[in-house]
């Protein structure tokens, strides 16, 4: 097993260590350079790498000296054989706070510098994943957190990779001096904020003369933690039984009642986690997974955070956009046509296509029909049994002539009238595909799962 | 839900805290009583507790102020009204690495003052967490070792007990003034070793300067942490379909042969350790995990590490002691007896008991015996057949005659001869029935569980 904690021997750093640390479809990289030491050493062993190589400064828009350091790269890129571009961002604040903000911008516009499969390469090293773990335990952080630093992730339609993650900031120093390189002092930590600053001047040092391969266990540790952290997730996505053949829908209510706590919250998590949403607090998801599991059979609990739901129906759970997207209004079909956007919330099919106009709108309250070989009932009452859950009941599309009556309506089938309006006993065979919303995973399934 | 991260207010300290951290069951309290001002405090509240307390003050030997501090301490239990008992240990030498072994030494003799679901109950506070979890990442450890100190723990035939986890030194120092309580000054710290006395006087300083909240911080995420093992430790053994019902014997080979690296050796590791058993290191593990998965079928590999060793056999892995117990010499039975010692490997029993006298020995090598009912065969061959795990063949012991005829042997039965002596068909019913061993938890197992 090969630890990313022992890092190369400070004469064996090289190109090696960029090729080790890319995704197998890795296009061009783009270095982020700052003009500093450490993306000054990455800069000069990108050079050496057999790839495209570019390039992206980010120019600190008002800060003084921002011009000189762009100057700066732009030289240094052109004795290496690099394009270095320039982009803008604006910080016009210092201070606490703004950091993140400013981070975010700068991935952003890093990220959009990106095309399909290039990897952007940034500078962060072993010192900076010792900095991370303090602060972010000093501050308060989870298991998760110590994941650190992430050596890679995806970055708009490429990656985002961090090849030095292993290298301690004394040995891109050494590297930088052995090969004569130029930098200047400091460009990236002009937004640094005052805890990181506090941190790095004045809490390092003072373990460094104490633990000088603190680093490399930080290293070492994100690692780990980051190992444990996919493990538990996988173990609960294989322990659960999601209401899919692909394990990813609705996820069963026993699941997350087993009476253990920790599991349970856990397998809540990491299924709202698995959505690509963002869960809610501990104490939110306490309260609501509390909720969700007992509260009475024939209610339809729900918990709900910024802008997601989880709803309960049926023993199921489902992971929905909050608030729910909007009833569309009635809309007139044209003769002779066998497709319509229903609203925002997708697009209706039928057949045969009929000679007269048409309309599409949500069921009326009460409303009764007589499906095709049935006696006829209410749409709700229908709707319950075909076990549509609440959500759709009021948004699935109905077909109906001028005179309103109903000819089909989606998930339950064809009328006696559509029937006899498409002229035999098959009626019109309606469809309704609903468009997925990124917050709502499971928006989608118009039925609950089968027990 | 409550998180121990947000400790009561100051004036909430009051014995409730010592109520809320015992197990159902305990009985007695005993407090660890340094002197200083963190178990004078715990004294101090357990002396409000409504169950019998005393109080046990380990006397450091030959530090030079050790008879005082035990004097200081009788005093102040008289005050209290609680006995305190004085346990010396004798400390020589000073410095790094001794500190372990103290603090060992320290809960050994404490361990041994504690009766029958006693709980000893120590004065570790929010800032001893936060520097233990500082003291292990910057000196190197993985996601279990931010468990930090534990809240509870077994401790001999008691408990041991940290009801002051999450309250912060501040609050003990504001209890102990505002009681008038009289300490003395750092006799706990007198045996601290060079790292830790660095760590609380030149780094803790000026962290708590800037992150006055860091000890609540460090309280929250070892209980995240701790949380966070046991889920994986849980999940894990909920996956294993081990060789036996109640879940805990033999692991399958498939079981830890998933092909994700990482789950298979948490699968092995969380498996050895449920044993009872330290698993062996990282690297050890990781390739022992290889040679168990991948060795061709006829092989039977082995993964060994101090005094343990994981054995594979028809697909199964055998958590085995390290080196195997010695094979036990023949031993002659008096006429008469139905049950014998099998050296120290456990004992045999029979029926009926014959009245001649008999011998225990093991099968010689190459040896056939003809068992009731079925042709002669060597009894390697039979025991293969059977299931018998190499390390077993040649240890199960063989009941037989004067004449060194083999009348019955354990795990395969009567032999014809056997039952002819017996006078029946059924033959010498002979049962054995292995001692267990603290270090080799499936090593009772006669039998590979059926695939």
């Amino acid at each position: 097993m090969t630890s990313r904690a022992d890092p190369p021997a400070a004469d064996a750093l090289n190109a090696g260590v960029i090729e080790a640390a890319l995704p197998a479809n890795a296009a061009g990289l783009v270095v982020a350079f700052s003009g500093g030491v450490d993306s000054t050493v990455l800069l000069h062993l990108a050079a050496q790498v057999e790839r495209p190589v570019r390039a992206v400064h980010v120019h600190h828009g008002l800060h003084e000296q921002a011009d000189h350091w762009a100057a700066h790269c732009r030289r240094t890129g052109e004795r290496l054989g690099i394009t270095v571009d320039t982009r803008t961002i604006s910080i016009d604040r210092r201070g606490d706070g703004i950091e993140a903000a400013a981070r975010a911008d700068r991935y952003r516009v890093l990220g959009e510098a990106l095309q399909a499969d290039e990897c952007l390469l940034t500078a962060h090293h072993a010192d900076d994943q010792l900095e991370t773990l303090l602060y972010r335990l000093l501050r308060g952080t989870g298991p998760a957190g110590l994941a650190g630093i992430q050596p890679a992730m995806p970055l708009g339609p490429g990656w985002l990779i961090r090849p030095l993650l292993a290298v301690s900031r004394a040995q891109l120093e050494a590297h930088a001096r052995r090969h004569g390189l130029s930098w200047i002092d400091d460009p990236g930590n002009a937004s640094l904020d005052h805890d990181r600053n506090y941190l790095r001047h004045r809490v390092i040092p003072a373990i460094e003369a104490r633990w000088p391969r603190a680093n490399a266990a930080a290293v070492r540790l994100a690692t780990h933690a980051r190992e444990q952290g996919r493990l538990t997730d996988r173990l609960l996505r294989d322990r659960r039984q999601c209401g899919s053949t692909a394990g990813d829908g609705p996820l069963a209510v026993t699941d997350c009642a087993s009476g253990d706590d920790v599991l349970d919250r856990a397998m809540l998590r990491a299924w709202i986690r698995d959505g690509g949403q963002r869960p809610p607090g501990a104490r939110r998801l306490a309260a609501g997974q509390a909720a969700l599991v007992s509260a009475a059979q024939d209610r339809d609990p729900v918990l709900a955070w910024s802008a997601f739901a989880v709803r309960r129906h049926r023993g199921w759970l489902f992971r929905l956009p909050r608030p729910l997207p909007a009833v569309p209004t009635p809309s007139q079909v044209p003769p002779g046509r066998a497709r319509e956007a229903w609203g925002d919330l997708g697009e209706v099919f039928w057949s045969p296509a009929l000679a007269e106009p048409l309309w599409l709108r949500v069921p009326h309250a009460g409303e009764r029909i007589a499906l095709s070989g049935r006696r006829r009932g209410s749409i709700r009452e229908l709707q319950r049994e075909r076990g549509v859950p609440p959500w759709w009941r009021d948004r699935l599309p109905a077909l109906v002539d001028e005179h309103d009556r109903c000819l089909a309506v989606a998930g339950l089938g064809t009328t006696r009238i559509g029937a006899e309006r498409a002229g035999d006993a098959t009626g019109i065979g309606l469809d309704f595909a609903p468009r997925p919303l990124a917050n709502g995973p499971d928006w989608q399934r118009l039925f609950a799962p089968a027990a």
